[in-house]
This record gives structure tokens, C-alpha cells and sequence, in this order.
């Protein structure tokens, strides 16, 4: 049986999360039992929402258990199959982990699906046709429920869920407005992703500033605001949302790391009868045939084109993950094992 | 024509509101158009969303002029008439402001509304049987969407609109959870309101301790609260929360004097899955018969009994409002003319 690097959670982060939280282990991949597959990793998937997990909290998801692989989703190919339903080489999407193989109960329900490579490349299955797509269009077509002409904005704007929601909101007729960390990425959100404009956030020291950004950028204010970051960020879309509008709340990464940080203005949400719902796309599993089917069809036709942020190997992935919560990503972060 | 005593607003509040923002005029009655009634107030409702009027910034309603009759919710009767829709003796509820004697064009839609004094007592009109009552039943019925058997929790449980809203939880069998300043409030609210526990927040010093009291009053957990504070009071209730909550968004009393009071821990609304939704009932005038309907069997059939502060004489007002702002009143704040 081959050799299996696993990255599993050491210790729980003190505050900001760093490489020494995580531990690199080799072990054997075990012998197959009936109805088992082996599954040989070529993505590991890299999400904000891991770092929700490395702390021992009371959250929506169980805490990463200390001294097991971390969790994650995978995009990969059967290497070995004791079940008739895969056969090696079936391309599969999972929650394989981080670690190069898995062992694959195919019973088990959600644990793996076959997927088409044909017109989708398989590492897209983790991003924008998988659950960074799925999210987006969650929160956009169930919380926000936008009507063309609206605007809409969304932080991370060039992410993984970032960039599917400008799709998404374009494809129904809105004005479609990006918030990125940096020049380069402000450009690829307009010229690549489509987004009617995208604002630096780096280039606004505080609230004000980044407020009046975006009154030049919204001029008839935000309709709908997709939440990825929290923190300053969200303070100053609030300040430019219209009367009824809508914020799905999908992840605060500025408060990932360590202590809460406060929403400045909560008032708003009232002058402004404002929605803001929190989601966890894992809990609606009754939309995702619908939205890998609208996300699919925009990756098949390049509406959606997205970008990676690719890692090598498997040491690389704590870095990389590190990386991430500082938004050092540029597209949806992957591993890739092979 | 008689005299007619008016409060109005003479200057801005710099921070706190105070008496002297507020300034006593005496002017005649004019002489009736055609179309129009003279309405004799016998009482003035105080409000805490006045205060927020009092500010000249963008909020939901125009800010209050200065110079002018402060505008409020009134109940009197029709002492002069020249309109064939009223004679002198009808009672009526209007939004007739802080003076003794209004002057109205009844053809102004929803300027004035009869009312039957038979079972339900005037002043109630201004309450229960009012703006507050449907205020109550909007958040929780069209907000919240309670299941019997769920925990409901309000701040200000003793108010216009909390009592209002523990009747109507009670009615949909839902445990009910008060939130009060003072153990003569929270005596007043188990006994009388029918509240299954309240808690006196003046008690509790910090978020921590507060929430530990919510936890023992809410075994359960919190599915529904309806925000009336916001403040501590609010972050401690969001740290009780169960997943897939709803907190109706109704009035930041905690804010309206200064600055904003900011929210400790958004990050919950995302972890715990909770809506929060502000909205303001003056814009769902499509419920007020159905809610006015629901509130008035209940106070007639004696199972909402709201309690009333009454402050005699419209110089008497200004100290009323400044003391609602503080808590200060028991049950609906009102001011008695006649």
C-alpha cells in the first residue's frame, strides 16, 4: 500500500493561527474492506472556514479534533475500489482531508461524488461548481433575492464564493460591485470576472474613506451585500446600504483570528430595515443539484471564469492555509498533490 | 377659540436630549375650514423613535423641524366639526403632537381614525390597541414566525410593546422571557403580564452575568427576541441564542442619545445561523387590521392588562420623554391633557 502524508491539528491556535498548530505524519494507507475505495488526492481545498474549527468553541461545526487530519474537501481519482459503483480512475469529489489518500466508506451518504471532467476541470469542483459556488448562490438567490437593476456587492470579491456571486448577480441583471485587497486583484475582478467595478480596500485606512469609495462605485446605494470578511469592511457597506436591503452572512475572517471584532453601526439595520441572515451552506443540501447546474453552465460558457491559487504539495498546505486568512490568495486556494 | 398649549422642538440635542432642547408655546386656535375638526387631546403618546427625530440625520423618518409642534401620536375628541364624517364627541386617534388642541383635514388619508370606546379604554388606543400593540405583533408574527413551544425573549418587557409581546408569545404558547430595569418591573411582568420569568438587567453589572441569568430563565435557549434596547442587553441575548434564531429589530434606545452603540459579537449571527431584520411598522399598514383585532380581544378579554405611566399636563411632557429615555417610566408612557 502507498505511503500517506497527512497534515493534522496539533494544538489549538493562541489567538492568530500559525504553522506550529499543524504536524506533518506519514502512515500506511490501510488494506481495503468490501465496499471501501481508495481515493489518491490530486486537490485539497483550502477555506476560511477551517480556522473557524481549529478552535475549541462551541460553533455551527464540531471543533477539529487535536491529533487527526484536518478536515477538508478533496478532488481526486479512484486508485483502488472495493465497491462496484467506482472503478479506478472515476474522478471523485469528497471530504477527503488533508492528506494525499483516503479510505472511503461509499455507503456512507455525501461522502463521495462522481464527477465530469469533460467540460469542468476537476479542481473547479472544489470552487465554483462545488460548495465556494453553492454558497454564493445560496446567499444571493435565497437570502438576498435580488431583482435586476439592484446593486449588489460582495467582499473577496475575487475568491472562490466571491467571484461566483459576480457571476451569479450578473447573470440577473444587477450592478455587480467587488471589494479585493489590492490593484491587481481589483483589476482581474472587472477585466476577468466581469464586475462592473471592484474597490481596493488597501487603499482605505478607515471606514470614512472606504464608505465614500463606495457612494462612487454604488451611486444608487447597495441593495445586497454578500458577507466574507466582517470588520471594517462590512461597517462601511452598511453605510451605503438602501432601506430593505439584504446581507447573507457567510464568513468574518476579520474575526477568525482571535478576539470578536464588533459591528460599529448595528443602528443601521434599523434605519434602515435592513435583513441580515447568517447561513452555513452544508445545512440547504436542497439546492446544490440547481445551483451546480446554473454554476456549471457559466463555467461551461466562460461567464465564470475562475482563478486558482495553487499550492504544491502536501507540506505546503499550512502556508498556504495561512495565507489565505490574510488574503494573500488570489482565487480559490487549492493544494495540489500529484 | 381657546387657547392651545404646543411643546416644540426649539434646538438640536448635542448628545443627551435634555428639557431645555424643548420650548412652551401658547397659540390661538385657528377658525375651521371646511373639511376640516378641531380635536381635543386627551392624551399625548411619548415614544422613544421621537427622540431619534430629534436629530437632523438620515434615518427612516424625516427629522423633526425645529420651531415646530413636536409630531406624536395623540387620543381626544372632537370638540368642533366642519365635516359631515365627525361630530363634536367622537373619539378619535391621530398623530395630533405635542399640543392640546389639533386642527385636522379629516380627507387626509389615515390622519384620523374613530374609535370605540366601549371595551377598551381611550388612552389603550395609544398602546396596546395602537402603534405599540401592532408594533408587538409585526416583529413577532411577521419576523420572528414563532413555534409553539419556543422560548421568547423582549427587552423592555414591561413597555407598550413588550407587554404587548409577551401576550401575543403567550397566546401562540411559547415560553416567555422578559427583560426589565428594576424588581418592581419584573414582579409587574411575571404577575400581571403573565411573563413566565423576567430579569432585571440593573442586577447585572456586565454581558457575562447577564447572560448567565438568561440561561437559567431560558433552559432552552432563545429561538425569537424582539429588540427594543439594543446595547448590553442585546449582546448578552445574542450569546443565548439557539441556531436558526430571529431577532426582530425594533427600537436601539441604547443608542438614540450619542453615539452608536456598537455589537460585540456579530460573529454570532453567522455561527448560530440567526436573521435579524429592523423594520418599522408605520410601513406595514396591510397588518394593522388583523393585529388591531388580535390586541383588542386580548385586552378586552383581560389577558393583556398594559400599564400605563401618566404624566399630567403638556408641561409635564419634556420630563416624561427625557425619563422614558432612561427607563424611568412603567409600562406605556403617556401625558394626560384634560
Amino acid at each position: 500500500m502507498p505511503q500517506n502524508k497527512q497534515i493534522h491539528l496539533d494544538n489549538r491556535p493562541q489567538g492568530e493561527a500559525t504553522a506550529s498548530n499543524f504536524k506533518l505524519v506519514t502512515v500506511e494507507t490501510p488494506a481495503l474492506q468490501d465496499g471501501q475505495v481508495l481515493v489518491k488526492h490530486h486537490f485539497m481545498s483550502l477555506d476560511p472556514y477551517m480556522r473557524g474549527r481549529m478552535n475549541d468553541a462551541k460553533s455551527y461545526a464540531a471543533p477539529q479534533p487535536l491529533g487527526q487530519v484536518m478536515g477538508g474537501g478533496t478532488a481526486g481519482e479512484i486508485v483502488e475500489s472495493k465497491s462496484d459503483k467506482y472503478k479506478p480512475g472515476d474522478k471523485v469529489v469528497g471530504m477527503g482531508g488533508w492528506q494525499e489518500y483516503s479510505v472511503v466508506n461509499v455507503e456512507q451518504p455525501g461522502a463521495l461524488r462522481k464527477v465530469d471532467t469533460t467540460h469542468v476541470p476537476l479542481s473547479h469542483y472544489l470552487g465554483a461548481v462545488g460548495m465556494p459556488g453553492v454558497t454564493a448562490w445560496y446567499g444571493l438567490v435565497k437570502i438576498i433575492e435580488p431583482k435586476a437593476g439592484e446593486t449588489m456587492v460582495v467582499s473577496a470579491a475575487t475568491g472562490a464564493v466571491g467571484s461566483a456571486f459576480g457571476a451569479l448577480a450578473k447573470a440577473r441583471g444587477c450592478r455587480t460591485v467587488g471589494i479585493a485587497g489590492g490593484a491587481q486583484k481589483c483589476k482581474y475582478a472587472v477585466e476577468e470576472l466581469g464586475f462592473d467595478a471592484c474597490i481596493d480596500y488597501k487603499q482605505h485606512k478607515d471606514v470614512g474613506s472606504l464608505s465614500k469609495a463606495l457612494k462612487e462605485a454604488c451611486p444608487d446605494g447597495i441593495d445586497g451585500y454578500f458577507e466574507n470578511v466582517g470588520g471594517a469592511v462590512m461597517d462601511a457597506v452598511m453605510t451605503r446600504m438602501n432601506a430593505f436591503g439584504r446581507i447573507a452572512l457567510c464568513g468574518m475572517i476579520a474575526g477568525y483570528d482571535g478576539k470578536p471584532v464588533p459591528m460599529a453601526f448595528p443602528q443601521l439595520l434599523l434605519t434602515n430595515r435592513l435583513k441580515l441572515q447568517g447561513f452555513i451552506v452544508s445545512e440547504h443540501m436542497e439546492v446544490w443539484p440547481e445551483a451546480l447546474k446554473e454554476l456549471g453552465t457559466l463555467v461551461g460558457t466562460g461567464k465564470l471564469r475562475p482563478r486558482e491559487s495553487v499550492a504544491q504539495g502536501i507540506e505546503a498546505a499550512p502556508e498556504a492555509f495561512l495565507g489565505l486568512l490574510k488574503g494573500r490568495n488570489f482565487g480559490k486556494q487549492l493544494v495540489k498533490l500529484v
